[in-house]
């Protein structure tokens, strides 16, 4: 995992991903006590940042194993990615999707033409369906996160940081990542560590899927006890990946842990002020920036929107409670 | 007017103003049976493309006049362009607004550090309030729309549709664009005829409130019988311009209608497809595409998406209803 592989993606990608806007409101920067610069991934394709990894491992395949197609496990977002991406491609896509995903997620992963394969979180094992679809149909697995070419195209968004936080003039120290299994972080890490080496990565994570921040402290991979039961539904991974926290070590600062309320909180700031859209997860380090402030170093701060993919009774969930506060 | 000043008033802009991106979604394209470009101004700063005219008419005073301070009157978008554009001009600004204008427009306007005036819809003169007080204290009137700056400043929205229709591929004849004064359509339309002179700029109103499309039918200004009363309160001015209309007649095709609760449809396809937030209003060029696309020629189409400054409970409503549908 290089620079190299990093804005080889990045040509892959060009034409094909969006150069997601880094927005910024005044309104934001007083909740937050400083200048606040967001990545809005949120409006990539399919909603996510996740449309990035999946047309760089896509585009990366061999002409026949592209026509044999994919096959990918996913709780929404790298699912709508792989699916665009294949359909885009002109091959398809088998999805393995957590039963308790958002409809939304699933019903679009449907529509963009990929077949979806529903699991219970709980009791069954989606490596194992995965491993076993993979071999009879002879489909290769792309991987959410812990494979190089996955990682290369999260990686263009620092590519992009890096571009857009010195056109709009941010003097940031810190850049807030929301982090699951680490390839979105990592992919940063790696091309700012390259690009803007002055920008410390912060993952930020849910309370009660603080895995990444407590194997950051521990310096060796550490899981979360629970495997479900979050609105941040997109970010609660168990476990850094094993190609991913060697980088996320390496390059990370201490990351930050933010309640499920604030993610809330975000979402509705998101909404009223930068007129974007964002799940629960894709706002955490919106939140971290608005509302847990005094961890965080720099008179600016940079901070990914990962995600916009939240049900309309998330949302108005959202708004019913925080939407007089803004 | 002339395609030179909205030449100058775009590089006036340049570095304050955001080149908004112009989305697309495979799920849009579904629903409106053509593919759909829409140029996202709800993205631009204070959530409306008014920050352009505001910027380009108070960059175009003189030393003087800018700092004796500004004057506006409006229902609440241009309101807050004129604000923050005096605020970065170091200048203070008064703003006349409608008591009945949604409430986060008044509260942001004053959050911008404005002076905000109430008047009556019903019962007072706002142009006889505005030129008392810019009389009284020596500020230039910055008008919403009948203003050549003003419309210089929204013609860069229609410099930015022709460059990124052209890098997107777009092969489409129509522009649709939402319609009150007709500040943002005349601008459009000139930039248009001089960059892209094979797209037709349409109009777009909300049902009760078609003066611009009676006065086209006619060829004469036609004025609204009602004043109030529309969610889509952005663009429910009375009657074209004296400046506008000749160039709305002149350059425009036919006005295209819509029910406002199209509108909130729309909204929500935004919310899901896009990620994007919308006003009633600045949703109703996408509510035609999306819906009377039996009424509009071409391939594809390009939608303007005006503004996003929408209260709480508004959206939640529009989510309530269509939050199922899309």
């Amino acid at each position: 995992m290089n620079i190299d592989l990093i804005e080889a993606a990045a040509v892959r990608l060009k034409g094909h991903a969006r150069r997601t806007p880094m927005l910024t409101s005044p309104f934001v920067d007083e909740i937050a006590g400083r200048r606040v610069f967001l990545k809005t991934e949120a409006l990539q394709h399919t909603g996510s940042f996740k449309f990035r990894g999946a047309w760089s491992a896509l585009s990366a395949l061999t002409d026949n194993a592209l026509k044999a197609g994919v096959i990918a496990i996913s709780s929404g977002n790298h699912a709508q990615g792989v699916a665009l991406a294949a359909r885009e491609h002109g091959t398809s896509a088998v999805i393995i999707m957590p039963a308790d995903a958002p409809v939304m997620k699933i019903e679009n992963t449907k529509a963009l033409g990929a077949e979806v394969v529903l699991y219970d979180r709980e009791t069954e094992d989606r490596d194992e369906i995965g491993a076993r679809l993979s071999e009879e149909r002879g489909l290769t697995l792309v991987k959410p996160f812990d494979e190089p070419q996955v990682i290369a195209g999260q990686g263009s968004v620092g590519l992009e940081i890096a571009e857009q936080a010195a056109e709009l003039g941010a003097n940031a120290s810190e850049v807030l990542v929301c982090c699951g299994g680490g390839g979105l972080t990592s992919g940063i890490a790696l091309a700012l560590e390259a690009k803007a080496p002055e920008l410390t990565i912060r993952p930020v994570e849910p309370e009660g899927f603080d895995d990444v921040t407590r194997s950051l402290v521990s310096g060796r991979i550490e899981r979360n006890a629970q495997v479900s039961g979050s609105l941040c539904d997109a970010i609660i991974t168990q476990q850094p990946g094993n190609i991913t926290f060697p980088i996320l070590h390496r390059l990370c600062g201490p990351g930050l842990v933010v309640p499920e309320e604030d993610c809330l909180r975000a979402m509705v700031v998101a909404f009223a002020r930068l007129k974007i859209v964002l799940e629960p997860g894709g706002a955490i380090a919106l939140a971290a920036a608005l509302y847990h402030g005094d961890q965080i170093a720099g008179d600016d701060v940079i901070a990914v929107a990962s995600g916009g993919n939240v049900d309309a009774d998330v949302f108005q969930m959202a708004l019913e409670k925080y939407g007089d506060a803004t």
